[in-house]
């Protein structure tokens, strides 16, 4: 069945097939891709659009000696069966071998980990400028999607590269399509180019300094190995620009590529997952309540950075929004930016992505929404150690990214009425710029009354009280809360005291103060890193006074596909771990 | 003098004058900048050459119905003086009512708070889709300089704006200068459009989807009022590139524009400082010495982000380093991911920013770099209370932005000797990415030994052995921890262990629980705020043990133009104030 692919170990390999043979290797990738795809789930339209491009680039330059950085890296499938990893998409048993991006300890033909847009070009004119400074002479070459243009890192990198006045090869793999539509103006002129045939007069890249070829026929093997092949060892910075499709090879993604873009284990015939989910989830029910906000108050807007289904803005659904939906396409900074800047002229803005992405917009929180106070909402999702596992997209950097910025209240709901009456709350007043950490366990609704005005900032909710122990369970680590209290209660014949914080950004030195009465020790529960974190500044408040504090969260490092709960327990993190400290420390 | 200036309390005044005499006032308004800058200094060159476009603007445009948003705001002395704030420029004991910066508690006619470079767009483009959700309509408008096009935030916005599909209106002031010269390809276009009048036909902005229209004479104001009125209430976007001279007015700015970019107090016959700093600075040190360590290793290479002086490369030493130093220009997320290809492919990298700017690269740092474990090095200026001190711009936020991102080591050196030591060993070896935070009170010599190799990751270093009480005292506290040391003794009869942490990113978990055997309280110094900084981390490591731990820093909030002492002095942080709290804890 893979005849061809199973004699390749390594890129020498597919040099020796003659080129009516890598047609056939084509066919035999896809079905692979196939294989995994449909049973384990992963990057579906990127990695079929890839299948000619990256046969043609393995060709014709030598990797490792020529060094190719793929941007974002979610269409590396190929590359990998192609570098010796054939077998995590032929055998079932072999797929858990490989993550879903490049990975320099899976492979030499990996030059990083990455998981994040935007980022190829500026990565690579690092390894061309070393390659010089050191006189070597191999290709360098970075590959992007159109999607990705539109990120200020590479946008960045695309107008420094003609700096370098060496070799240096830019792909950029042209599929028409972000993860959902591409948005700005420079999609315009690369539909110009393709229109053209590459000749038009007006070349964004061209504008940015650089030279520039086109390939119409991206899924050609033949006419891509003349390209690459034309450009190889070049003296200079180059543009080349092929047309692929995305999903190319199934009916299906073809023709759907936004819902293919990526997919869940399914049946190859139908296209139907295998699997679904019915239950409620936060994105669609924030999606509802912002289309019913929106309906009674024209300056209520919806923003996005190229991910809109992560709010729930499904096609349908940002075609009801209509010109209250903003999608800006890859372009975090600028979203932030933005906002503010409807906050400023009067408007209502929420904007929505997740914690890994929000990281690109540290300055702007800082600078262009916080100082100047605008009241803009933020929600930040796939904030927990529950949600993606994949170490350049881990939810758990953001407590430290958000908190600490002057002026930002980050609040932390618990349940599904304290997340909706937050962000209600945050809508409707004018004075903060909120962020809202999305709870990651599921849609808890529970019978404890919430307040409708989070005015009163800073200030933590007592929901049971006790003594001696107080427990302060930060967002949706409050489940967490309930059952250690419940455990503590059982073991030590102590009723603890357990808090709701709600607020990430600052702490209720009333209620801590009140607290040292009758409490000898106080916990806190956060889900993402201590370093910088939440409970780090109740232990600092607590530093010359007689109370013993003990922080729980995970310690500051990159962990990379580990299952939740295991990697929980080995930070110290269950109930009855934190029970027996308790105890421990209580010297009971 | 300034007899038609002296007249106007807001633009209305200024819509009164014939435009003949609108001449006059521009030299008026030269007067008065010449009056402030050659006694206050300031930015100098940026305002010089917005006379004559400001005055334009405001005589066009009904501010503030119709909004301009300024980028960097650093050319908005000229809009101050027409927007009531003249006195400013005019009278010496009215020139601390102001920011240099656009500032909305001074004037309704400033919208933001705006110091970082490339955010106008961005945040105009919020004001307009404001203004289009409430029916509004009036003109928005984005002044932006060429500087600052290459940073990523500026092309995003570039890229969306043509979306807005509505009035918005883009100033491209383009005096062919960044602060240094620029970098990047996009600047051959610009010089492509102004060779050709703006008519050739590759064009970035056409490029970027926008409609365009050019002025060579960007200093006269009869076209600029032409040019600025045929775009008024236009209905789509559209970019006004006019080409003006930085430094206009002034000859010794006009030859020299890098260093009449901003001045210090000078004598205007001469052009010459009233005052000169003969002292050693770090600037200057660290630039001979990376010239020194590139003339022996053709592997290190300087990459700064359109500050090149910051780490002392002015034009002669940029000349000296060649190829060995790279300036990408404004595109500090450019330069993080670059440096970490360049430290991949085996070359030994030192970018050096402002604390404020390295805030646009969180992402960068922890996606690009540390993920990917590259040795690459940042050296991190101005981070201190004791640096620059408008909200914009200051350097007291880094430790809770670098320090929490995991694999980072993030160094704070106390000495000449310590922070080159640091620097070498950083350089040289091939394990960690590390950042160092370069004092800022001053280049201290003194007798300390210091260690060569820092590969022992977070091992403090006890300088002075005591008992009671510990001083950690970080970075350029590490002087004020002596101070301390020294009040202690004197007035409690305690000698006090004073320690160098040296590593901001992490703990000694050794020297803290040894610390506990003959200690009651640790108090911890750190030049920045307290949140998501050192001390916590310490607080919480002491959380639940028998040792009292008081953190000193600042508070998390956004002090604009302060006195330093003032400041620290509001945050409990003097020699007298620390010792009396010790004295309170330990209750002696």
């Amino acid at each position: 069945m893979y005849e061809l692919l199973n004699n390749i170990t390594s890129p020498e390999d597919l040099k020796k097939l003659k080129i009516e043979e890598l047609n056939k290797l084509a066919q035999e990738i896809r079905e692979a891709l196939f294989n995994r795809l449909s049973k384990h789930g992963g990057h579906f339209g990127p990695n079929f659009g890839m299948v000619e491009a990256t046969i043609a680039l393995h060709y014709v330059f030598n990797s490792p000696k020529d060094k190719i950085v793929f941007d974002v890296s979610h269409q590396t499938y190929p590359h990998k069966m192609l570098t010796g990893r054939k077998d995590s998409y032929i055998y079932e048993e072999h797929f858990e071998d490989i993550s879903g991006y490049t990975n320099p300890e899976e492979s030499r033909h990996d030059l990083f980990n990455v998981g994040h847009t935007s980022t190829s070009i500026s990565l690579a004119s690092g390894l061309a400028k070393a390659r010089d400074l050191k006189g070597d002479n191999d290709n360098i070459i970075a590959v992007i999607g159109d999607g990705s243009l539109s990120g200020g890192e590479a946008l960045e990198g695309l107008n420094f590269a003609s700096e370098l006045n060496t070799n240096f090869i830019i792909i950029v793999n042209d599929n028409d399509m972000s993860i959902a539509e591409n948005h700005g103006g420079l999609y315009k002129n690369l539909k110009e180019l393709r229109d053209s045939n590459g000749k038009c007069q007006c070349n964004l890249f061209k504008a940015m300094g650089l030279d520039y070829v086109y390939l119409n026929e991206g899924n050609n093997i033949e006419k891509l190995i003349d390209t690459f092949t034309m450009v190889r060892d070049i003296s200079h910075p180059i543009v080349v620009h092929i047309n692929t499709q995305k999903g190319k090879g199934y009916k299906f993604a073809e023709e759907d590529k936004e819902n293919w873009h990526y997919c869940m284990p399914f049946d190859i015939k139908t296209g139907k997952p295998l699997s679904s989910f019915d239950g409620e989830d936060y994105g669609s029910l924030t999606c509802d309540y912002l289309l019913n906000k929106m309906k009674n108050d024209q300056k209520v807007v919806a923003v996005v950075a190229g991910v809109p289904t992560n709010i729930g803005f499904t096609e349908d659904k940002r075609k009801i929004a209509g010109k209250q939906f903003v999608d800006v396409g890859i372009a975090e900074e600028h979203a932030v930016a933005m906002v503010s800047g409807i906050a400023k002229n009067g408007c209502k803005p929420v904007f929505a992505t997740h914690s890994s992405f929000i990281q690109r917009t540290f300055d702007q929180m800082s600078q262009d929404l916080c100082i100047n106070k605008n009241p803009a909402t933020i929600l930040i999702n796939t904030a927990s150690v529950f949600a993606m596992n994949d170490v350049t997209h881990l939810g758990i950097y953001d407590i430290a990214l958000i908190s600490n910025i002057p002026n930002m209240v980050y609040l932390a709901p618990t349940s599904k009425e304290e997340y909706f009456a937050m962000l209600d709350w945050s809508i409707e007043q004018n004075k903060y710029p909120v962020a809202i950490r999305i709870p990651c366990n599921g849609v808890i609704s529970d019978n404890r009354k919430v307040d409708s005005d989070y005015s009163n900032i800073n200030k933590y909710k007592i929901e049971e009280n006790g003594s001696k122990v107080a427990i302060i369970a930060l967002g949706d680590f409050y489940q967490l809360g309930e059952e250690i209290s419940k455990s503590i209660k059982e073991n030590c014949n102590i009723i603890p005291t357990l808090i709701n914080p709600r607020y990430i950004s600052g702490i209720d030195e009333e209620l801590l103060d009140k607290l040292t009465e009758n409490h000898d020790i106080v916990i806190t529960l956060e889900d993402g890193i201590l370093s910088g974190g939440f409970g780090e500044k109740i232990a600092s408040y607590y530093g010359s006074r007689n109370i013993k504090v003990k922080n729980y969260g995970l310690k500051k490092e990159f962990p990379d596909r580990f299952i939740a709960t295991e990697l929980l327990k080995e930070n110290g993190i269950s109930v009855e771990q934190i029970t027996k400290d308790v105890i421990d420390i209580l010297n009971i």
